[in-house]
Parts: C-alpha cells; sequence; structure tokens
C-alpha cells in the first residue's frame, strides 16, 4: 500500500525554502547579536541558533537524534554562510527590503509549523502535542537568541508570529481529519501560517494582554 | 516472577495528583508572566512551560522520547486549559486560598521527584544521577519559566524547594537498598519531600548562603 | 577488522583529565554562583551545571541518552564535590594559582572538543556538524551558567576559547581526512587547541567585532 504524500516527500522545494527560511533568520540573528557588542564568534552562534535551534529542538523533543540540522551539513552551512555574510556585508544587506525579508519568514514559518507538526504525528505524538511542537519548530531559533541575548524572547510578547505558526499547524491537523489528502492539508496550514502573518504585520495586530 | 509495585503503578492516583500539581504551577506561571507584559501567547507558553519542563526535561534527559507531556494529550490540555483560565480569571484564581496552592505544590513537588528518580532507575541511571532528574523532574519547570522571563531561577536563591525534593528523591532511594518494598519507598519520599517543603514555608527556613 | 584506535580509548588518562575539568569548571561555577548571592542549593546546581552541561548537551544532540553525565556516577560526584569545596573553603581556592587553573581548563577543552567531535562522527554526524558538536562540549557548560545566571554567555562576547575548541576539533577532522590515524588527529587536535587558548591568554587576543 502506498502511503499518501506529504509536504515532506516535496523534497526539492521544501529544502529549498527550509535553507532560505535558515538564511533570513541567520541575518535577523547577527543583527541583534551585533547590537549586543558580540564578536565574531558570538554572531556565528547566534545565527546558527536563529536559523536551526528550532528544528533541532524539534528533533530531540521528538526523538530523531540526531538532528537534521547536524546530519545534513547543508543546514549548518547555510547558517554560518548567511550569518558570516551579515556580519561582514552588514551595510548591503540592510539594502534588502524588508519587506522581502517578512515575505521570506512568513513563507518559511509556515513551512517550519507544518512540517514539524506532520513530524510528530509520524512520530506518535498526540494532535495537541503535534500543533505545540509545530509551533516550537517555528519559534524555537528565535526564543533561543533572545534568550542567548539575555532578553525576554520577543515572539511571548508582541505580534502575531507564533500563533500563526500553530494556527497552521492546527489548521493542517484538522483538513487531515476532516478527509483532506495529506500534501493538500499542509499546503492549506502553510498557505494559512502565511496569510495571517502577512496581514497581521501589515494591519498591525496584536494579541491581548492582561491590564 | 512478578515486578515489585512502583509508585507509578498506581497510575489512577498519581495521574490526578500529576496533572493537578501541573494546573498549579501552569497558575503560577501565569502570573509571573502577567506581571512582565506577556501576551497572551506569551501567557501560555509560560504555562505550559511551568506546568511540564520539568517533566519534558526528564524524559528528554534519560531518553524517553517523545516526553510523556507529547505523548498523553491529558497533559498539555491540562497546562493550557488552566493556563487560559487563569490568564481569564486573574481576579478569582486570586481568591483561592495561597495556603491550599502551597499544599497543593508541595504534594505535586513530592510526586513528580519520586516517580522522576523512580524512572531514571529504570532507564539504568546510576542512584545518584537519579536524585539529580528526580530534582530537576521537580523544578524544572519553575527554571524555565523563570530563564523566559529573564530571571535568575528563584529556586536556585532562596527557600527549601529543590533540596526538598532532592531529599525526597534520596529517601526513596535509600529506602530501596535498606530493603523497604518499591511502593513504600516510594510514599515514604514524598511524604518527606512534602513534610519539609510545609516545614520550611511556615517556619520561613531558607539555605546558608556565602558572605 | 581491527579499528584504529582513537583517543577515547586511551580511557583512563582521558577519564583522569576530563574529570579534572569537570572539577575546574565547578569550581569557576561556584565563583560565579557566589558573586550573584545563590544559596547552597543554587551554588551546587551551577557547579554542576558549569561542569557537565557541555557534555551532557553533546550527548542529548547525537542521541546517546541517558548522557554519560547521568550514568557514571563519578561525573556528578566530581562537579558536587568540586562545588561543594569551592563554596565552603572558598579563601583556599582562591590561593590556588590562577595560571594552574587556566592551564587545567585549557587542556579540558581541548580534550572535550575533540572527544566531541569523536563521538559526534560515530554517530553518523556531518564533518561539519562534528565540528560544531566539539565546540558545544567545550563550552555549552559555561553557556548555560552564565545563562542561569541571567547574563550574555561570555564566550559569546570575548576572548578565544570557543574558537580555540573549534579549532581543535576541525584539526582532528582535517588530520584524519589526510590519512593521519585517528590517535594522532585527536593528539594533534587537542593540543592546537590548548596551545591556541594559552597563547591567546597569554597575549590578550579578542576576535574582531563589528563597529
Amino acid at each position: 500500500v502506498a502511503k499518501r504524500p506529504t509536504l515532506r516527500q516535496a523534497k526539492g522545494l521544501v529544502l529549498a525554502l527550509d535553507l532560505a527560511g535558515a538564511a533570513v533568520a541567520a541575518q535577523e540573528g547577527v543583527g541583534a547579536a551585533m547590537a549586543n557588542r558580540l564578536d565574531a564568534f558570538g554572531v556565528l552562534v547566534i545565527a546558527f541558533v536563529a536559523a536551526l535551534g528550532g528544528g533541532i529542538a524539534r528533533d530531540v523533543l521528538i526523538g530523531q537524534t540526531p538532528p537534521r540540522a547536524l546530519r545534513d551539513w547543508r543546514y549548518p552551512a547555510t547558517a554560518l554562510v548567511a550569518g558570516a555574510a551579515a556580519f561582514a556585508f552588514g551595510q548591503w544587506v540592510q539594502a534588502i527590503p524588508q519587506a522581502a525579508l517578512i515575505t521570506l519568514d512568513a513563507a518559511a514559518l509556515g513551512l517550519l509549523a507544518v512540517a514539524g507538526a506532520e513530524k510528530s504525528l509520524d512520530q506518535g505524538l498526540s494532535w495537541l502535542a503535534a500543533i505545540l511542537v509545530g509551533g516550537v519548530t517555528g519559534v524555537g531559533g528565535g526564543v533561543m537568541r533572545d534568550m542567548l541575548l539575555d532578553k525576554i524572547p520577543a515572539v511571548l510578547t508582541r505580534d502575531i508570529y507564533a500563533t500563526a505558526a500553530l494556527a497552521g499547524a492546527a489548521t493542517m491537523i484538522v483538513a487531515r481529519r476532516l478527509g483532506v489528502p495529506n500534501v493538500w492539508a499542509a499546503i492549506l496550514g502553510a498557505v494559512l501560517c502565511f496569510a495571517l502573518r502577512m496581514v497581521a504585520v501589515n494591519l498591525g495586530w496584536q494579541l491581548p494582554r492582561a491590564v
């Protein structure tokens, strides 16, 4: 019996988007690291952690060790090259339109959240845990980056970011339950995450806060 | 040959106390998160981490992945429902007598410490490591909560809390060595941890500090 | 077919240096913990984490759980005894010449980095990931210590420390590729890390920083 295809099986496209998202996250991390007066090594650590921390946390949590980011050299290579480039050519990176980076980041967020949730289901996690691990995959790198820089993680205090990741993962799982083929459920979840994130950025949406 | 029963095999009671302890920890986490101006998502993350971080760390350390908190949906559901309730009905939660929360928390601490140490022994950890993992199970969630909120973990600076967890786990292991049946060793350890914590709270005991 | 010997197979010497390095790291951790007004329990936690956190992170990342530091009681015992001694006899520890501690620490750094990279290769990690895990093994404990004490990890902001660890791991891997027997490749890497660290300390070398 052939298994239904999943988003992760569209290997080439997913890998390209995954690495592009890692590069964007690495570049963001470099900016934060330089603002905190880290040295060249520290900058590369933050780039690495921001780019790959979420996926590594996912793989450790679901018991898939060594994590993929440590088995496939293209992941650390992408993070470190993007980090080194952002460190060395900071002013050129600043010339990249912010909107382009936010768009690529949102696309990568959708992919990470949905693929993280899929991988979790494969490993026997409950549907609720799969959504949560999808969220961890999407935002874990940014959380570790902020913790290393001695800050409360930005994702906990503002913006619709993690919420978009969770909504995408949840949409994928609900769609599967409703009988949508796996690959379409994944695309639906990733697109919803992407759209929610982009709308929230452009309209300045925020989650409620205690008074 | 029938194996001797352990505390973890008294499934129903243990699960109920485990979930109650998670709910108390989630509620405490929400209070700390709201004081730090987190948004609704951040509050739920802190609730989740405070409630389940210790058990997740235990399972990752002893190689039991995916962690139980991610395989059994009742754990995240309890943490998130308790967190959401504390966020939405903060003033009602404040009406719960502090003494009741402290008592429940101490009971859960004893259970977590002893069950964590038992699980570690089953996985081939040394007796010293089993005590330490019992302690991690008991206090890991609070440590992660404080690290995310950019504070030195409270458990490292004051009160007899982690010490009670370690004492409970150690008592259980010593009692087993002395030939006490496993289930009674576990009860002895959990009760000792609970009693030590309650006495310390009520008498204001503190550990020594360097001068 | 006999496998080539590796540095880790020179068991006795490696264990002794490993434990000595753990004791030095524990003692350093105690100093930092006492400066932050931690209580006796907190001091021991920092000693434990500083001494063994890097090796535990390595084993979790490469899927060798439970970590060796939790299976072999000599590791936690060394960390806790060294930590307790440094807490109780602080003024005597201060009498140990700083140069002796730095030298022992540099030797342990070389050993940890090279052995961590070797263990990673054995587990099927890519060469790039093996270098990175070697670095994590060397500096992970110090990073966790600083994060618990609510500081940006020192290793990210100054000194040639992590860089020496990475250079040692990389040297070992390049030497292997060039056909150097495993044991000599390991010694070469560890010695290079040690020498680079000692020269950097004595000449006050720093990595470049963004302006």
